[in-house]
C-alpha cells in the first residue's frame, strides 16, 4: 500500500527549516503529486505571467521525511513511474531565457494531450517523455529557491530524470526532506526558451541508504548510462566540474585505471546541457553502463 | 568517375593563400584520402607526444578548388561516405584537454578496427561512427590553423559530421578552397580528453551552390534534424551565438512564427556540446527536420 502525497502539500525552497509533510521508510513507495510550475495558473492562452502570483511559481511537492536517514549518507531515489497527467502550459517571455532579446511577444500556448503524445498548437505532436525539472534534498542550513539547482539537486531540468532513472543525493540535513514538481511532458536539452511542457503529474517513488562513499551527488543512472550532474554560474565552470567529477568516480570509485578512465569519457562518454536559463547552468556528464561492467564496476544495489 | 586525392596532399592551415591541389566542378564526386590528426606519426604505444613532430599536426587534405563558387555563395557539401580505415590512436596528456590537470602520465593507445568497430586495449568494444573533425572553407584573408573552429568551418569536431550528412558553408575566397582532415572512428560528445579515435581514412564527396540566402553558417543536416554549428572562446558565447543563430533559421528562413520556434526549440530541439578542448569551444543546435516539414519548410535540394 503506496503512501500518497497531494499536491497542496507544497513548498517553494529547499531548506532544513521547512517542516516534513509526511515521514515514510527507506524502501516505502511514496506517490506524489506535482503541479506545474506555475501552480496551474495559466489554464488557457489568455492567462499570461502578467496577472500571475509569481508567490507559488515553482512548487515542488513535499518535504519528505526519510526515516533512518542522517547527514553523510547517499541516498538513492529510484523513480518508478514519472507520469504527466497534462495538459501543459509553454510561455514566450520577452528578455527572458536563451533568446530574451529576440522575443518580443508574451504568449500562452496550452498543449493538449493524448496517452503519449503532447500537440503543440494542433499541429506538431510530440512524444512525451515525462521528467522531473525539480527533484532535491535540503541543505544543511538556510534555504535554496527551488528554481535554483545545485548540489543539492533542486531545478537541475535534467531529462534523464525520467520513469526508470535512479537518482543519488548526498543527506545533509536530518531525515534528507526531499521533494519533486515541475514536471514537463517533453523538453528538449537546454530549455532554451525557459519552459518545456509544463505539466501537472504523479511521480512514483522509493528512497534506499546506499553504501557508496565518495559518490559525487547529484548522481543518476538508468538502464544505459551513469551521469554526474553540475550547476555553476556559467556553463564552462559547470562543464570542467562535471568532468572532474565524472573522472573522479570511474577512477576512485569504479576502479578504473586513470588514464583508460580519461580516454573512454571521450571515446565513448557524453557531455551534455541540462539547461541554461536558470539562476545557474546545468550540464551533466554521461558514461555507458556496459563499460563498467567490462572493468568489473556495477553500482550496489 | 570520381576524382581522387590522396592524403600527402596536406594543408595546415585554412588561407586563400594556399594553392588548391585540385579543381572539381560542382557535383563531381571527389574521393579523399586523410591523415590521422598526428599525421600517422604516433604507430605504437612508444610514440608519445614527446617525439612528435608538431609542424605535421592536424593535416587537411586539400584544398580543393571548386568551379564555379564566388563569396556569398552557400556551398553544400554532401558526405556520401565517411569511412574509417584505422588503426586508431588515442592520448593522454598532462595539462592538456578537460581534465588536464588530473592527468599526470602520458600516454599512446593503439585501437585496433574491425569492420564497424574500434577496440579498447583488447576490452572495450566501440561502434564505429566515423566523422570528420576537421572540414571548412578558406576565409576571406589571413590564414586560421586548421586546430582553430570557427565561421569557415574548420575543427569543429562535431559527431553529426559522418556519412549522410550535409554541411553547408558560405564561400568567402575565390573558389571556395575547401579541405578535410581530422577523421574520428568513433568519438563522444565533447571530446573531453582532447582527441577521439583518430584514424586515417576515406571520405567521399560532391559539392553543389545552393540558393539559401541568409543561412547561418556553418550549417549541417542529416535525415533527422537540421542543426547550426557555433564556436566561441566559451561555451557560454558559443551557444547563445547557437541560439539566436537557429531561431533566426527558424523565424526568417524557415518561416515558422518567432514564438512558435522559440517554444519549438526547448520542446524538440537539443543544444549540445560539439568539443570543448580546441582553441574555441564548440557547440551546436539541433532542430527535427519532421516539425520543419509540418510547418511547410525543406532545405532546397
Amino acid at each position: 500500500m503506496a503512501t500518497e502525497l497531494t499536491r497542496d502539500k507544497a513548498f517553494f525552497a529547499f531548506s532544513p527549516d521547512v517542516a516534513p509533510v509526511i515521514r515514510v521508510q527507506q524502501g516505502e513507495e511514496i506517490v506524489i503529486q506535482t503541479h506545474d510550475c506555475f501552480s496551474g495558473q495559466l489554464k488557457t492562452s489568455a492567462d499570461t505571467l502578467e496577472t500571475l502570483d509569481w508567490s507559488i511559481t515553482n512548487p515542488a511537492t513535499g518535504p519528505i521525511f526519510i526515516e533512518g536517514t542522517k547527514p553523510g549518507d547517499v541516498l538513492r531515489v529510484d523513480l518508478l513511474e514519472v507520469k504527466a497527467t497534462g495538459p501543459s502550459v509553454m510561455v514566450t517571455v520577452p528578455g527572458v531565457g536563451g533568446m530574451g532579446e529576440m522575443i518580443t511577444e508574451m504568449e500562452t500556448t496550452i498543449l493538449t494531450h493524448t496517452e503519449d503524445t503532447v500537440i503543440f498548437k494542433d499541429l506538431i505532436e510530440v512524444k512525451q517523455k515525462p521528467m522531473l525539472g525539480v527533484i532535491g534534498v535540503a541543505p544543511a542550513e538556510g534555504e535554496i529557491p527551488n528554481s535554483t539547482p545545485g548540489g543539492h539537486g533542486g531545478n537541475m531540468d535534467c531529462t534523464l530524470v525520467t520513469t526508470g532513472a535512479s537518482l543519488y543525493f548526498t543527506v545533509v540535513a536530518e531525515a534528507a526532506k526531499i521533494g519533486c514538481g515541475d514536471m514537463h511532458a517533453a523538453m528538449g536539452d537546454g530549455e532554451v526558451v525557459i519552459c518545456g511542457a509544463e505539466t501537472p503529474g504523479v511521480a512514483r517513488l522509493t528512497t534506499q541508504v546506499v553504501q557508496i562513499p565518495g559518490l559525487p551527488t547529484p548522481f543518476i543512472e538508468n538502464d544505459e548510462v551513469v551521469a554526474v550532474i553540475s550547476s555553476a554560474e556559467t556553463v564552462d565552470e559547470a562543464y570542467k566540474d562535471a568532468l572532474a567529477r565524472m573522472l573522479g568516480f570511474l577512477s576512485d570509485i569504479a576502479g578504473l585505471p586513470l588514464n583508460d578512465a580519461a580516454m573512454l569519457m571521450s571515446l565513448v562518454g557524453n557531455l551534455k546541457f541540462c539547461q541554461i536559463v536558470d539562476p545557474l547552468m546545468t550540464v551533466r556528464f554521461e558514461f555507458p553502463k556496459d563499460v563498467l561492467a567490462k572493468y568489473g564496476y556495477s553500482l550496489p544495489r
